[in-house]
């Protein structure tokens, strides 16, 4: 017996399901608080049986190296009753046998979308800017996790907005999340279809993210997703501003095409992404 | 018997050691082309026995990840005798026993320097600016392996340079090697310690680095070597840099003080990081 459990921000879904990660059955409730959330993922799971592995995608910060003490806890989120909640010792407690893994939402959505690559980066547009990395068939970890959306690109030409990152400003999530769409533009991301320099400057930002993981973890296919990646034609633009200002210069790009490329599984990848670790 | 031979543009090493990088004899040659070079460090380790494991460290670019079917073989390399070769073809033709390990000489060089650490990541500022990430204990390859020179960073506030980067211009190696430093400010960086724009501009260029970095592969620590990078208070001021950016954000600098340091091993961290790599 495979579960796989994906915390969100908003919503949780539990799911037992297969190793290639297809789900049989699932069920979907919002996100509490960290006792209250798992303790009904686990009554779900308990009416079915007792799983043998469990996979889980999580929203972060999280500690997601297992060379840290607090492997399995929630780090310092301003969520009310996460901080410091351990979601593998809550599981621990009730399925002991289990062999229970724990990744960020992001990098269990990188194993769902990999489609057989060992080397695949994943950035999702939404209300933040992450994403995960797979680098030798591996989730990169780090010190503690990727935070895809914090740092510094270059300004495309003409923009002087100052960002919305409360940390950072104009950090590559503070120029380029759905909120820094919306205050830039007054609307939000998908009511934008007639405003091309708002894609032109998206794309640009998006592009130079590529290049970023170009150059630090070498993928073989970059996949972009959340709510604005899904504007028409926004993948190949960020593709052909990637292939313009890489000159031909890295291999793995010249391998590789498509290069950038819009997730496979939607929705689903969180939940298929859980049952793949689970099953790693 | 462990073996470590590094491939250097201009010099190779070839060393007898022990598991924990330490050299127990070494010989010092120039590289000429690959047949030759390979066929001098193979008859040095011939007069002394049959080595059971050999770790490689090698200027690129060259294939290094094991999926790949030319693992082992320098790429699209403009230096003479070297293109197509296969490093680990030729040692495993005399050697068909000995275990082989080749890696990048920038990622050896990471594992030198790790000190303990499974997440570090090495930036080495040269002719070019190159670098190595060590991730969950493991070498970053990606589908051929990193390239941390070729990306776009936010300008300096008052940079105009246009880089002498002849693929990219004004990427991190066109803004901030030490090509670079010579053609901007007329003299070589070691003489440009009465130039404290120099130094206010190339500290800006690499702590962006280090905030990509921190974004991408979340490393503990950031080891930067090479020549430019042996300016007085060098690392001290990028990590000042970093800091004032990063804003408390990223836990993994928060937790790890000094972030930005210098290379512990100079001038032995490539033969090092080849005895490591040939234990690991």
């Amino acid at each position: 017996m495979i579960a796989g459990i994906e915390l969100g921000g908003t919503k949780t879904v539990v799911a037992l399901g297969e190793a290639d990660g297809r789900v049989i059955e699932e069920h979907r409730y919002p996100t509490t608080d960290g006792p209250e959330t798992l303790a009904r993922a686990i009554a779900w799971l308990q009416e079915r049986g007792i799983p043998e592995r469990i996979g889980i995608g999580a929203f972060g910060p999280i500690s997601v190296n297992r060379a840290r003490a607090d492997y399995g806890s929630l780090l310092a989120t301003p969520k009310p009753g996460w901080r410091g909640f351990s979601v593998t010792g809550a599981l621990a407690e009730v399925f002991p046998a289990a062999r229970v893994a724990i990744d960020t939402d992001v990098n269990v959505a990188v194993l769902a979308e990999a489609d057989g690559l060992d080397d695949v980066a994943y950035i999702t547009i939404g209300t933040g800017i992450g994403g995960g990395v797979l680098a030798d068939g591996r989730l990169v970890h780090g010190a503690v996790h990727s935070e895809l959306g914090h740092w510094f690109p270059r300004r495309a030409e003409g923009d002087d907005f100052a960002g919305v990152c409360p940390f950072h400003g104009d950090c590559l999530e503070g120029l380029a999340s759905g909120p820094a769409m919306k205050q830039r533009w007054g609307r939000e991301a998908r009511d934008l279809g007639d405003e091309p320099r708002a894609w032109e400057f998206e794309t640009h930002y998006l592009a130079q993210a590529v290049l970023v993981l170009l150059a630090a973890v070498n993928p073989a296919r970059v996949v972009i997703g959340g709510g604005v990646s899904q504007a028409e034609g926004f993948h190949g633009q960020v593709e052909e501003k990637v292939r313009a200002a890489a000159q031909s210069y890295f291999a793995a790009l010249e391998e590789n095409s498509p290069f950038v490329v819009p997730p496979q599984h939607g929705q689903q990848a969180g939940i298929r992404g859980a049952l793949l670790l689970a099953s790693s």
